[in-house]
């Protein structure tokens, strides 16, 4: 019998509603077992509701197989209102956020197949922030644990994945203690996985190579901020962030959203892509498989893959953010027929 | 008559003397009027001598007109070892890195022509870190003096070259207090410039950006580190590091030197592309017509701009690194060759 999965659902501001309801049609046409239950947060929840999400939210998350969400807002301006994204890789312990970057043929300018791997709960984000003698400081704090989980996955990922390198990412000529220490528990775990080759890279270096050679890369581990950044990049160098899901990774469960943000402009409209949160659900059938080494999700993900390419490479079902005239309902349709050709 | 210039030159490590002696050779060919006084710092010098750089250093170099300098090399893992280039813009309080990225024909992509004018001294620069219970701790720190002697600066900047919008760049949906002081300190400011558009960008959005419609940009204010990363990433966009140049305005003096670093692999072979050294050299020369109301100076920087644009646009003649299979010194002989047709 096939086992009945608990996803829970966090659909967000913007235009995450469209998103993860476009994501869960096509889980449905793919045939997935699963109930999908509705958790509330947000900033549009916030001002509904006066709080920014549900008191329950992380006490019932922790006990889900997996969390499927759309983005959230967080405004730059209203400086009580914190990020719910932060808090909830923080409460759920989500320490590795894992983003795949493979070339789309008609997009990217080059090929390539790398995956960023981003420690997910120290650096600068864990919000220790104050005004002490008139200087504004924020403290980035890097511990030798969150460092070693997040480098022992990507090491794990990596070899999972057929990949034969882990290049950590840091700024340790300059931050020679809080970088200092990631690279050299990286360096430490390096020498446990001696059939991985482990490189280096100092983070502007990864930048610029990102954009000149990213062939040259296969698994990057990085601290929090940096990941941030070169995750935008990475998105660009494929061509489009509509394009980009990510998994989070966590100690009880694991939450997979896009890269990209709330599009408030256009959200609404029937115009939004899905494609980045339908790569999300992908990532998310993979890691459900692994979780509960469930063979008939991994042919499932598989077939999501091939569909990904199908719709967006060959058939160029495309929304007007990838230059294309179709609607979300369209790309959605047309998921329906590639899964069917398939299935 | 004309001023006779007082320059110092720090040649730096790796291929550093190479570069900046084509750059003064350029210099010479244009006829620039300038006692060169050499000033010994750097890794190499380090271990040759014991010390990282001359006593007499900074009280020299304070009193010099400009300094024109090569790229220093600082080792990732030797934590004693702390950057030279680091303490060199805290001792000048060299306020403003100035790098502007414009499109060269048949090397970028896209046509574009922006300026990242980065804070040079604070942020996680100020280089405060240490182990507290077993947490390794680095400071990031933003006071609203530095913030506004660098954003001041990038109103006016943006004035004196015709551009219409200062977009400032950060983390403050993260970072509200420090990252929420230089963007408050920079709408502040903004008011005084009206007729300047005043815009924001996070960061992660900026990278993305960057590669996808960099003609968007103007001119962009950031914090350090962001931009240490976007100034390479910028580079990329232009198509190589080897073309870009970069000012860093003081209190007492300014210092002009590549984007790129050492490049100790190709170190002394006699391969190394000059231009990057040389576009510094060009913007020393706008400094110094701006600084001693030179106007000979501006014609000369307005002459080598033209034949930077001719020995790399037009004639092609390149380094290995930009594809070509040329030297050093044919890139010199090219200069010379430019310069006499319209000198
Ligand atoms: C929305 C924001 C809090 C978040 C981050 O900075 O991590 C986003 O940019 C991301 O990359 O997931
Ligand atoms: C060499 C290094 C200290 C320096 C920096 O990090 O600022 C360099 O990357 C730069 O961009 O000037």
């Amino acid at each position: 019998m096939v086992k009945k999965y608990r996803i829970g659902v966090i659909k967000g501001d913007g235009i995450g509603p469209e998103i993860v309801d476009a994501a869960i049609q096509v889980l449905n046409t793919l045939g997935i077992n699963a109930d999908y239950i509705e958790l509330n947060a947000g900033y549009e929840y916030y001002k509904k509701s006066g709080k920014p999400f549900d008191n329950e939210l992380f006490d019932i998350a922790k006990k889900l197989d997996a969390i499927l969400k759309g983005p959230l807002y967080t405004p730059p301006h209203e400086k009580e209102f914190k990020s719910i994204n932060v808090l909830i890789r923080k409460e759920l312990e989500l320490y590795a956020n894992v983003r795949p970057f493979k070339s789309f043929k008609g997009f990217s300018l080059r090929e390539f197949n790398f995956v960023v791997i981003r420690e997910n709960m120290e650096d600068l984000y864990v919000g220790i922030e104050g005004m002490f003698n008139g200087m504004a400081i924020a403290l980035k704090i890097i511990t030798s644990e969150g460092s070693r989980r997040v480098i022992e996955y990507a090491f794990k990922y990596a070899k999972k994945h057929g990949f034969r390198k882990v290049t950590v990412v840091h700024k340790a000529n300059i931050l020679k203690v809080t970088d200092g220490l990631f690279r050299e528990v990286f360096f430490e775990e390096a020498k446990k996985h001696p059939e991985i080759v482990a490189d280096e890279i100092i983070v502007d270096t990864a930048a610029y190579t990102m954009v000149k050679n990213p062939e040259k890369f296969e698994v990057l581990v990085t601290p929090n901020l940096y990941g941030d950044i070169l995750t935008d990049l990475a998105a660009a160098i494929v061509g489009s962030l509509g394009l980009c899901g990510s998994a989070q990774i966590g100690k009880y469960t694991a939450v997979f959203e896009p890269v990209h943000g709330v599009a408030l402009d256009i959200a609404g409209k029937g115009v939004t892509n899905p494609i980045g949160e339908i790569e999300s659900a992908k990532l998310m059938l993979y890691y459900l498989h692994e979780k509960f080494n469930d063979n008939y999700l991994f042919e499932k993900a598989m077939l999501l893959d091939k569909a990904i390419h199908t719709v967006v490479e060959n058939w160029r079902i495309l929304t007007p953010d990838l230059g294309g005239l179709y609607k979300t309902i369209d790309v959605v349709k047309a998921f329906e027929k590639a899964l069917a050709i398939n299935t």
